[in-house]
């Protein structure tokens, strides 16, 4: 079966082997350091080995559940944020097509990510016409944005159907024993899933917290975390170096002064995945005042409207390009007979291979302009690809993090707004 | 009336009013030089004095080519890229609720701004049960992504519907004289609307590039030119410098080493007025390897992914944040007896509240921890105030461009790209 894949050809105009091995030899420590449970923030490696340890019965309870929820109603609602977000809808932009949504039920909504007022009003008046279920997930229960979504949504269901019904149609995916939602769910009599303690937020999507939302949007989960597995093996028992391969080369880029990273995606199926991966990695790096700033950008999209800045602008940038080989839906350029726009030249060509030409052109563009470019190539956009490029990246963080020397566990910079926030509310100490 | 303004108070702990000073002076300049029809790209001013010399009578053919269309479809798909897609997606988004489009018709809908095949293949899809209409946008009519869609959708269209039916469908916006768009529109008898010569991509919004758009999604365009004529007799004929301050403070900040500028907003729906954002001021100044990197963010959900590099990563970030004064859709926080959440200290509260100690809480947090932070204060998220601050953008880029020494209206870098593409796919020269 093919593989994902790493590529920096195109990052040795701009630093040669040399420099980069300096780094692999940091990272291969790293990677011990992961491996022997030595490393910063170790009480956090629980997903260091989750992909090929989920049993079938996990899987089973996962399916069986979102399935049921998913038969009650139209629309279900995830609420949670940051890591109980971004890769539950990673996964589901990625592995849906881009308007399935609308025709067939059950639609997943994200709520609680944000508090905007105007959203969650828009959202009500949606949501009061429809049957609708809620995917609640919050470690603490108590985190400000959920906990304001599940209140009020809660509160919408029980006035909608009753309180024993809303019970049926409400999901927690909370810490195991303690805390506000557990012991909700508990006396509610939901349908709960754990989050691992030894498993952070940003490394969570492996767990229920992003599986039940992909199964509830009908996505064969298996396969994801078949490709995670598949991953890990290869990573941490067969000796394949390429996390440490895109680990060392994104530091040795650093070092020279390429201090932000684009990552690039060509269908914007993958808008989400690189929103998960700019937390993934700002939230695992962006500490002690160093960092690459992780930036994303959907082509061509972005080819106008970022695209001058990265061909001309300050040369601190480099790209990571995720390059999908197979798309699944052919659609060819039709011929015209009065060929007024010139694109008979394209005519018979499906729209992927052109697509795919764009990709060739701007990664020559863009390297002749000053701007180191890497590739992380999947072989389709599949579930088992996407659970492969998952544990690659989060393998290939932890590595990150160890060759730039921070905890890549920790975030404690996302705490000081919330104790602002909470002073100028009034929060009772 | 309550107007927009600007806040830089929290960015006077990182540069003082001199330095200021010194780039408001070359600020002065700049914006003579627009003014006298002197600056670098001097052809491209049209959109100077657009706002107050849009007559009623252009609005009402925009608004009534837009209702006859609306009422004959359920969908119109609005082809276009770069200037010709972020703008009305910007006005759009940021003046609809987030699901009313699900509730009214005609749902607008994008495509021909990348050449991703999966989300064309899903949207033909779609489209095949639906009636629909199309708004092709583009000055030449053989830019490449909106030039095949245009190809794949009318096909579709005049398939379904026959080509009588299907001219009357189609709306076309681009150049007055010429091109290939120009041609095929007057063969098949589309209604048309022309592109300035004098007014690029990027500063198309307020033309039918954008306007045309936003009366097909129900918008009242005239608030919106109301909004950016009143910003536009503050800025040139009322001696308004805010324009300046802001170009001023940037470019200050820039040259201190601040070399990347986050534009945030506390709202989902302002998400693409940053993407539009990021293009104007991305293409106008990331030239001559010089130029803000320009980036976004959506509070307070990437305060939990991008938050932490915000807080603790590299030093050389300033944020601007996009603050809206009155939201209209009063949300309140329930309150509930057992308060397992530890909440009930919010009930009563409105959702824009929290949000709004969210931002003075973030606001703080940042700037104690080395941010700069600028503030745009929209009195509330309007038509008419989102015309103010189109306009004010606008300007105040032409006038940053002027202090940083770049010509702001060319884009030299975006044909690189398209160059080594079409000599890929074996373009005929």
């Amino acid at each position: 079966m093919k593989q994902l894949n790493f590529d920096y050809s195109a990052a040795l105009d701009f630093i040669n082997e040399e420099e980069i091995d300096a780094r692999r030899k940091e990272g291969a420590a790293a990677l011990a350091a992961l491996i022997n449970g030595t490393a910063p923030g170790n009480e956090y490696l629980g997903w260091l080995r989750l992909p090929a340890t989920i049993t079938p019965g996990e899987v089973d309870r996962v399916t069986s559940v979102a399935e049921s929820l998913a038969q009650r109603v139209e629309v279900v609602v995830v609420i949670g944020i940051g890591g109980s977000y971004l890769g539950a809808k990673a996964l589901i932009d990625a592995l849906s097509g881009s308007f399935d949504d609308l025709a067939r039920p059950p639609r997943v909504l994200f709520a609680g990510h944000h508090l905007g007022e105007e959203y969650h009003a828009s959202l009500e008046r949606y949501l009061e016409h429809r049957s609708f279920g809620i995917c609640v997930i919050s470690k603490s229960g108590t985190t400000t944005e959920p906990a304001i979504a599940f209140r009020l949504l809660r509160a919408l269901l029980e006035r909608k159907v009753g309180k024993t019904e809303a019970a049926r149609r409400v999901v927690a995916i909370t810490d195991e024993h303690r805390g506000a939602l557990r012991v909700l769910a508990g006396r509610e009599g939901y349908n709960t899933f754990a989050i691992p303690d030894n498993i952070g937020g940003r490394y969570s999507v492996l767990t229920p917290v992003g599986l039940l939302p992909a199964a509830l949007a009908g996505l064969d989960i298996r396969a994801i975390i078949d490709g995670a597995a598949a991953m890990q093996r290869r990573s941490l028992d067969d000796g394949n170096a390429m996390a440490i391969d895109y680990a060392a080369t994104r530091n040795a880029l650093y070092r020279k002064g390429y201090t932000t990273e684009i990552t690039v995606n060509y269908s914007p199926r993958l808008h989400y995945l690189v929103e998960w991966w700019k937390q993934l990695y700002g939230e695992s790096e962006g500490k002690e005042h160093r960092g690459i700033f992780p930036a994303g950008a959907d082509f061509s999209t972005d080819l106008h409207s970022l695209g001058q800045y990265i061909q001309e602008g300050r040369r601190d940038l480099f790209e990571t390009v995720i390059s999908v080989e197979n798309t699944g839906h052919p659609v060819v350029v039709p011929a015209d007979e009065a060929n007024l726009d010139n694109l008979n030249f394209l005519a018979g060509k499906r729209l992927d291979e052109v697509n795919k030409m764009a990709e060739q052109g701007t990664r020559a563009a863009h390297v002749s302009g000053g701007v180191p470019n890497l590739r992380l190539l999947l072989p389709a956009l599949t579930g088992y690809h996407l659970g492969e490029l998952i544990y690659f990246h989060e393998l290939a963080c932890g590595v990150s993090a160890g060759i730039l020397g921070v905890n890549a566990f920790d975030q404690p910079g996302v705490e000081a707004y919330k104790k602002n926030m909470f002073a100028l509310l009034g929060k009772p100490s």
